[in-house]
């Protein structure tokens, strides 16, 4: 076979192949969270009434994780905030996670701490349509994290538990260091941020980080 | 002289001088700022009543700069936020600088601009108790900026006008890039982010940040 026959049987080659194989993907899409609340089965029928339902809205990305049509009044020393989002299904404590903002106006003060992670944390007022409750804890804001399942963690090079660094595009971009990557075999590949995280980079839910150590 | 006088010779004068210098502070006090309005005479009058003069009530840390007792209700189209703070001394054209999450509540999409550069900007109707007034423009998301000296510029490096990466300390810390360098010769050295900003990183108007290009 001559050059030119060889140079056009590998050109022909190459189109059918669309090139080389593409890089992999290394982005993760980001999830942002508001403020909003998990129950306990106890603290949900204080507040609903007896034997009361979630009902299911809208499902999150997290497997079995879904937002809730009922929303709830939480009330500290200062003030109060209306009509905050209950998440389900119902889990063995309630937890509100809430903003920095919100602090402020809630007059609480609230430790940046993974989700279930309540020891020391301070409580705050719940009010529903059929009664109130007064948590003994459960206040937080949410540590930055990253859901992945031990596949990811291993394409990533990382391990659950362990603190990372992302970056983050765009015109108001940066890095937000002290990200916890939650890996396990149940997870969708997810970095969790709040809304004032979110805003403060300009991401939005259709935004993608990635992890830079 | 011999070793041991020599020895005590220095560590006299060591001790004296109290080590070697200190090393050179290169950290940059924040300033943090809600959502607030500049207003021009103009619009003034229309809102407060013709030849009304605005009350301080607070000195900012730039110079000349003051926070007023005046607030106004801004509206958009899908939404109002009431007792939005006016900042002195009056411009020559009006500008409201919003967060990112106010863009929701409104309606409306503000442009991340630096303060005074608003052409193309989208207007927004501001309500006063003696009028209201429709800007054509001036509704922004302002660019983080650092205000200094130009001694400072000197000292760390930097031009008027150049991006910088900022790093910020604590346990929800990071960088934030793309922060503008805004020296003259009356400017006062402070940081100026948002209050999402401020909140994503755990920032307070006693935090320190430092530049790392």
């Amino acid at each position: 076979m001559g050059k030119y026959d060889a140079l056009v049987e590998l050109l022909l080659e190459v189109i059918q192949e669309g090139g080389d194989s593409p890089k992999e993907d290394n982005s993760i899409p980001v999830g942002i969270s508001n403020r909003h609340i998990h129950l306990s089965p106890e603290d949900l029928n204080q507040l609903f009434g007896a034997g009361y339902q979630l009902t299911k809205t809208k499902d999150l990305s997290q497997p079995m994780q879904y937002a809730c049509q009922e929303t709830l009044t939480i009330c500290g020393p200062k003030g109060a905030l209306e009509k905050v989002r209950i998440l389900g299904p119902v889990r063995r404590e309630s937890q509100v996670e809430i903003l920095q903002a919100d602090c402020f106006k809630l007059g609480l003060s609230a430790p940046l701490r993974l989700s279930g992670e309540l020891a020391g944390t301070p409580g705050i007022t719940l009010v529903g349509p059929k009664g109130s409750v007064m948590l003994a804890q459960g206040l937080i804001i949410a540590r930055r994290h990253i859901h992945m399942s031990l596949q990811d963690a291993q394409r990533f090079g990382v391990k659950d538990g362990e603190e990372v660094t992302i970056q983050t595009p765009g015109p108001r971009g940066g890095t937000y260091a002290q990200v916890v990557v939650r890996a396990n075999d149940t997870s969708r590949l997810e970095c969790h941020l709040d809304t004032e995280e979110a805003n403060a980079m300009q991401l939005t839910s259709s935004s993608k980080i990635t992890i830079v150590r």
